[in-house]
């Protein structure tokens, strides 16, 4: 699951560029890195899984050794953060502590348990002329990642690029700059040490913002680049690259409601899907109840217990129970993700009001319908376009550990190449090998 | 197999536009027919294989029935064409005429005869908690190309989006937009009758370079958007698009022919893969031989028989038979897809130097080894990263009717969403769905 935060401007603002040419000399330094990441990637698409996991292994012991080192860098990103005023919420974000490393080895532990994406054959056949024929995945070959200033995205992605056999070049926001660098250490030592090109994971933190934009120009030396952390940051990268991107992680998520649906099992899902982790991108936005539910009284008051600010329109406003609160609903209301303990809850007369209204507002991340009817439940599969369609479960489902793809990119919210939770599998492209012996075209 | 053109700059010219921001009646109206192309994607993605099949039956019908419509617009697109100079080759390209009309009627009623890539299930899985979990590929939504004048594309692009439960905008070349209008007016009339929403074809024709400007900006409203053409036409959509794109069909492509390569397989496959269909991107334009080959004077000497204009370097000139011509080859030629019967030579004295030379001119589309031996065939297909590795046959096999994909979009030359030919399955994307029974996450 990919954390995003709804009060990204100060990191976002950091990392991302506006379409504005860089300097020469910078524009000349990322493409030597580029170019220095395609050479990297050449040799690392030609290591075995068991060369690759030794590595993952390597980095995981030698983060947790040299936690010190981390941990001092990290203190002093903290304090120049706490110096510039650097919210809370944020500074968590960016601190590390050795519980911290101590997850971001166990994760690089896991990746070298996963199966590798690269050498998988999708599909093959022998043509009627004797060509044998098969799609075999391949790694991308250099991917690039812009995030924010949260240090656990650089270890995550130069984990899950390693596996999937891609060099990566990081951006991450400047004020985790001095943890990136002692973090791209470590790693770049640990591959030195098993015998793979340390250039497999490189950084343009220290070109700023230009570097960035460099990098979303660079096509045909950037395979593919991975925007990671809040919208900003994220439309920045989508409207000013030139390179293919993958869109992941903005979820204005709807839950409706029907006449049928089962009090005990309304009650269980909606707390869950608004509460269990509010600042994440599979979380309920918008609640939709049907003017006949019967369950939507108690699970109002089921969110009002929960310490949910509701904002409501009329006619649910009058369904609220006592001391509930709830603000009147604005078209504001329907098209935002809070990522916070907030839910905008409306009511409609039919499950066709219900699908025009989420095609109006949602993202294409997730949609639930809680129902007992099977004919809804086929209609809202069938007519819902987003990402993930969940029926009778929580949203917060939409997460590739829990749909068991092992390890999680980010959520695609795009429909080219991934769409919702990726996988190892999503940063690998794929190869068409025919083998003749002599066949022509007639 | 998508033919593309080395001289396209006049109708590129008028299908493309630069970056420029459009008037504010055109934006809208483009939006407008955008957003009667999502309705109708809505109707069109919960038609069934046997409605869609009826559709392009249908279609297939009219055309061979309003033949003479048809080839009376298109005779005065040509007689204008004409008047204004366009060269024969692309007043060919824009001509219709009976047998052409019924080429394209029987390839619409191949693609009524082929699976329907809607529905099909891709993986699933039932997790611990009992939720049922799968994937499913479902349409892309709103397809947009943009081509040159030649308004075969028109329908082939019509009737494969139309398969796939997709709405497509067109923008031809503005020499074919009579021609276009008849043949989709002709299709949504059709459309009508079977009872699928006419606006599931619409054109933006009208608005001329406007227009195409528009759909490459209109994130949201289109979902992929497929130029279809020559260099200076993709690389134009490529540049100004903010939405995803599929880049397709530019191939430098190459042959390597190495010391143990049989001189008779040789013989063969050269001419055929040079001159059997010069124009198209799978055309090889590089041929690299080992120094030691001994196959390499016979296969120049067939090649020369064959017409082929060699554009050599000076060790292969040395090889060459009486009379068999040979410009010295330059830089230009080694990154030049001719697109004709002309064809770069090099000598290079390993394995490794090919592949070098390969990494640096290549476009990523198609690369073959002639070879009997079976190191280097190994070598080749695990170093060389293009859409299409081919060893001992002809690189004109790189297409989608050739590989059994049944019907072809055209030959992506990109790493996102679909690496070389693309058939009816990249058409789609694919959607989750997650079905349970009242589970939450702990």
């Amino acid at each position: 699951m990919t954390e995003t935060t709804a009060v990204p401007q100060t990191t976002a603002g950091a990392t991302a560029t506006e379409a504005g040419a860089a300097p020469q000399d910078v524009t000349a330094a990322a493409h030597a890195i580029a170019d220095r990441a395609r050479a990297a990637s050449r040799r690392l698409a030609r290591a075995n899984r068991a060369w690759k996991d030794r590595a993952l292994l390597e980095i995981a012991e030698s983060l947790v050794a040299k936690r010190d080192v981390v941990i001092a860098a990290n203190r002093q990103d903290v304090e120049a953060g706490r110096r510039n005023g650097t919210s809370a919420a944020l500074l968590d974000r960016l601190g590390l502590d050795a519980g911290r490393i101590d997850g971001l080895a166990a994760a690089l532990r896991n990746l070298a348990s996963l199966p590798d994406p690269v050498g998988k054959v999708e599909r093959g056949q022998t043509l009627p002329n004797g060509l044998r024929l098969r799609q075999v995945h391949v790694p991308m070959g250099v991917v690039a990642a812009i995030y924010e200033a949260r240090p656990n995205v650089t270890v995550d992605i130069a984990g899950l690029a390693l596996k999937s056999g891609n060099a990566v070049i990081l951006r991450g926001g400047s004020a985790a700059a001095g943890t990136n660098a002692a973090l791209i250490g470590i790693i770049r030592d640990a591959l030195d040490r098993v015998g793979l090109p340390a250039d497999a994971v490189q950084t343009v933190d220290e070109y700023g913002r230009e570097g960035a934009g460099v990098l979303m120009q660079a096509r045909g030396r950037v395979d593919v680049l991975i925007p990671r952390g809040g919208r900003d940051l994220i439309q920045t990268v989508v409207n000013n690259a030139k390179v293919p991107v993958i869109e992941t992680g903005e979820g204005n998520v709807h839950i409706f409601l029907v006449k049928s649906a089962g009090e005990e099992m309304a009650v269980d899902i909606l707390p869950n899907a608004k509460t269990q982790r509010p600042s994440v991108c599979n979380t309920v936005e918008t609640l939709l109840v049907h003017s006949e539910a019967q369950a939507a009284p108690a699970v109002l008051a089921a969110l009002a217990a929960a310490g949910v600010r509701l904002h409501v329109d009329g006619r649910v406003a009058a369904l609220l129970p006592e001391g509930a609160g709830g603000e009147p609903a604005t078209d504001e209301d329907w098209g935002r993700e809070y990522m916070d303990l907030d839910l905008a809850v409306g009511m409609v007369d039919s499950i066709d009001e219900a699908v025009t209204h989420i095609h109006r507002w949602t993202t294409g991340h997730t949609e639930a319908i809680i129902t007992n009817d099977l004919a809804n439940a086929e209609k809202f599969i069938a007519e819902i376009d987003s990402a993930a369609v969940v029926v009778n479960a929580s949203t917060r489902f939409t997460d590739g550990g829990e749909l068991g793809l092992g390890a999680e990119v980010g959520i695609s919210t795009q429909k080219m190449h991934a769409r919702g939770p990726m996988g190892l599998q999503e940063l690998t492209t794929t190869k068409w090998i025919v083998q003749g012996d002599g066949q022509i075209r007639s």
